[in-house]
């Protein structure tokens, strides 16, 4: 269970609001990218986390509950930047007319559904939705999927700082990218902990490999229309990534035939023609 | 550009066709672990590969490719299960009642939709959306994704292969599965020949470090109600995995204040009450 | 059944047509506070309307065709407001570059997909979902349900109106705003004529109330991280809203363990660290 | 900012697990009625909340920690309820067969997404989508529409413990069943703490009410096709909800004209016909 | 503007309710091929009509207003057919087991989001979204993705016909059938009423084709991986379709190089080694 | 399976880059008359072709690789439209400020995201989804389907096309506009091959006509509230399209009866005021 401080993990100040800037923070926040996604990932995750020591459902739910509240200071800074914004087209076109504009950069819905506040939707205006919450029952898929998080996380977030030159948004920045850094190294350090990628791949490591067909399992197939060779690189030579074998590449050719259905039954909704 | 050969990568037969386990191969075709997603993710990463030597944009194109013929497979592999379904309560009924109740387990637009053919969607029937095209513009988080990618969809490939005894669907499985195997070992590969993963991190790794708040950038912050100390593990001591620093924890507390907005505006929808 | 006379039921006029408030006035069409929703909300409540003397139901279908209405004037309004704009760059640049770049504010697909015309979506160009219809099969929550988005309803209208200094649109508003207040009045109405608020609760108020946990039925539990008490109020003391009971207040503790799960089953998919 | 104690607010436990049931526990998650969506609404109204004197927020977060402690409850449910639960259609076939075919009851997503454990989603296999967190700028919609959020909310979970014999659920749901009694309380004593409901309408009461259209603010329009009154109630007559009018009602004629839009513009798109 | 008649436009009767059935019945109301989607789209094609001599608006608005009943008959269906659906996973074991079984077939949001009525969804239970209303501003297009619509309608309807035995459901299956016929021929007809479909193709007609490149126009290209050609048929010699040209067919080489993108500029997120 | 040339089909580029059309043209990858919709729905309907000669299954594979490269075509152009697109505000600012503000009609996705590329989405950010993926079983509704498909989709390039005077841009739209001509043509050529509209109606043509009710199956029902006829035309009068009967038109009246469901079963989630 949770419990709440209403003080916020971080400082949040805005100097000079920026409606525009509200409307890019909340990319951080119902993106794919963004908070909600990972507070409730780290969550689903720990639910459902079966076996092992329980550590790792201890971290998860750790995290989760920081991930909370960097929505918070996120949309903290949002409600901010959208404070002086202008609520009707007259407003607007009073102001500096050559640095004005700004209602055709906001996203509306912070006027007309919020009353300036934030959405738990990205900063195209796309509501969140939990399809993104990765939690697989496999704790290496799963861990890699948070590093993954983290890395897109952690650009979009350099890539806010670079939009606005705002010292108050900048510091809360640069503590989230922080935090995102952090949150890299210690996902894969769980990875480690559980001895390492190597013995980790191929995941799930449970399966029985002699139930896969190994004549694929190292291979590069190549696809290119005219017969060449795929691209080298590591990847097509040298032993593999989990040390179980050796890389190759070759051309791929067909190797079943073209599919042959039965026709449509009676009743089930084809043209006569088809029958 | 692309090209088709209309035969198979691989060959797909069904010996006993279950119209319950079309429905869970639609996971593989339209779920978010399935073969659409990376087809498309290979696709758009592909698309828009900037830098570099191009190696890596070609071998994003060869493995789109190779994942298209993958959702052909598939979805050969469910019209084939579905052949024999039941069209009509009345004649379920007339099977075998103790074997019967088929339609009950079906996904029913199999049927209403497509008359016995694949759906571009989940195995609960839910439509793929490109929302988890994942295309970062970062090529070490893209990998990533992509090593993610293709963990989770071997794990839901022999979640599959658990779930059947039907030798050519068995087949078809193995065969995927392994191909599962070598991209995840590609992918992981590519990471390695830019570098590998230590030199990734953190991901981005141009954003001047020194711009991030670097009091935070390796410490696991604690969220334990009680002041507790959080999980004790690879990710709290030792050196990070990116070399450049030593892993700590302690407690988290609060370093902003409860937020302050401004009051609403006239005429912005609140009440009186709030102004 | 439904039929249908070709006019408005309110003139609809536009004085100076403005493309971006026609991208405005998309949240009150296909906005979840807007009019299809409800338009569809009020059929489906009364397509699923069991039991009581029926006047719910007529007074649901009643309702449903006059939102059916406003969806027609609020289109038509859309339309109006995009008459003269700009199909191309170039037009635009050549308007006043001061007034001008409406384009940046417009949605595109105003353009693209309707060539000037209304789009069931929202002010941020995301399709309408059906999943916001709550037709619940209880009279009582579906009646809060309906006051609840008038009340949204009116906010966005009232914004709108703000937004705006055309006479026109601000004619067609102030009726919208008076019918929404209107329909805000009926449906707290139908719960007074079911007996009213305090009669109605708990909903539903068949459930037997002794098979619930009572202990916790009229209690604030408080979720202060250092232990205080939650906040204050009406909620905390005094008679309950039902005059089934007083309000009391306390700080909340786990009553439960932390959870323990099965380890995976094998072929489960998990990695053999977890088993 | 938020904190976290691996113990459950109250106990899970689960006698006699059932995937079946474990599908229907999702609504209560990931559904439009459930959890995921009151502790994101809670937080969003929180973070939003301009103006009064702070107490709402307070509570609003307060109430969103033990929200999230309600979601961790329910995903604990449905993987207890999974446990045993069949992973390959041999092993279903091999269980009692009058009993069986529990999987196509099941979620297939929770062996072959999950491995045994809880999804975002709801039961029917949707993924939670965030449009559903009401936070509207204004106090008393917000709260009408937590209040009809936890009657739903109620009247799900009566519905699951209707269900289910098992004497762990019904526990659990007893406890789930009394907070969402008092959380209806609780809200509607927060619009009292406001000044009450009648102060509050219509809302939002900022607007002056001589810019509506006060001819149709207490009318209930009559829209049956051959002419006649509307169903007559509460709403039709007596003082209004607000005690500000008196409702009467009557047939509607259209006020407005059939819409003449102009011809669509060369380069729009049409057909030459349509010019 | 919509009025009401509380009665339907056909009966709807049901002699032996089946709640599985009730959920394939929802592919008919809130399907892709359903009647919410083509209520929705015949007002909002009407809604946009520009030019031409309004006729084509009002039969679009007097068909809108015949789905809208439909919504209400196939909603009634859904409802008359979860009378007497079991509550409880009890109940339905206490029936014939043989025949029993019908909660895994139901759609569980029958009981637990509507109590025992109709949603706005479709057969797997996923919500109505009106993106799938086609309103493209070219009166052409719009009258084929109507005969469209109503193609897939019938072959949805009848597929349903042949599921059920019931008399009732038949009865009214018939009828709708019936009327999706008539609606097939009518939009054919508003294009013949137009000039005919050879005089509107290629759609948009008002586009000038020397603006084409009209190499490509009547060609039929061919994209097999060996350099053969692409089938033959009506599609590739004699006149075209619009009677403008003559097909032809060919093998298609790339007229293109690989495409060239900039690297990414600094700031952009990219890793080091892209730029 | 697919083989896959690096090169473009058509030569893509872009003389001045424009931000706010990278953001158009996104329509025509992700917009739901968009590529990424085609090739995928040519591709499901080719899996599910059963019956026939094989000559469509091929052809629709034909045309879906030529579809793959028109996506790749399209996010190119994206691409390189975000070339020199401002990553700040301050950036912004300092261009010229009358030309300027490009970054609020930005998908601020592209930078946020993308890093300056394209996404699998629509003008307005929203994801493309796989519900638009027709693929009916019945031949003659996926070719009316296809089509109109290439019908909008030429609609969307003119209207691109129109938006920008780029010469590079125009060439390659010409193209795209000749390509939609030719699939418009090709589809419809299908259909003929098949034996022609006429005969093909109505569609599916193998349900037996005198199973559906056919006193409604070549009626024009009106709608008018006022009773009068609906519109006549085509429609109203002379022979159907199918050349099966003769179009006649006259009033609706109700058939049926307001609909009686039975009062809700006891724990059903109802109130008890409607038992």
């Amino acid at each position: 269970m949770f419990y709440v401080d209403n003080r916020l993990q971080f400082p949040v100040r805005v100097e000079s609001p920026n409606p525009v800037f509200a409307r890019a923070l909340q990319q951080a926040i119902g993106g794919v990218e963004g908070e909600v996604r990972v507070a409730l990932q780290y969550m689903f995750q720990a639910f459902g986390a079966r076996g092992g020591d329980g550590r790792h459902r201890d971290l998860l739910m750790n995290t989760a509950a920081e991930e909370l509240g960097h929505i918070e200071m996120l949309a903290t800074a949002v409600a901010l930047n959208l404070e002086g914004a202008p609520l009707s087209m007259q407003e607007e076109a009073a102001q500096d007319p050559v640095a004005g504009h700004v209602m055709n950069g906001m996203n509306l819905r912070h006027i007309l559904s919020t009353g300036l506040a934030a959405l738990p939707a990205d900063a195209e205006g796309v509501p969140f939705d939990a399809s993104h919450v990765y939690a697989s029952g496999n704790l290496a898929a799963d861990m890699l999927a948070n590093v993954t998080a983290e890395a897109t996380g952690r650009a979009l977030a350099t890539r806010l700082y670079g939009m606005t030159q705002d010292p108050g948004m900048r510091e809360m920045l640069a503590f989230l990218i922080a935090r995102d850094n952090m949150h890299q190294q210690q996902w894969l350090a769980a990875i480690e902990d559980m001895g390492g990628l190597q013995a980790a791949m191929p995941i799930p490591n449970s399966f029985p490999l002699d139930q896969e067909n190994q004549d694929f399992s190292h291979v590069l197939l190549g696809f290119q229309a005219d017969g060449s060779a795929p691209p080298e690189g590591r990847w097509s030579q040298g032993p593999t990534m989990d040390g179980r074998g050796e890389f190759s590449a070759r051309h791929m050719e067909p190797l079943g035939e073209e599919p042959e259905l039965a026709p449509p039954p009676p009743g089930s909704g084809a043209q006569e023609e088809q029958m």
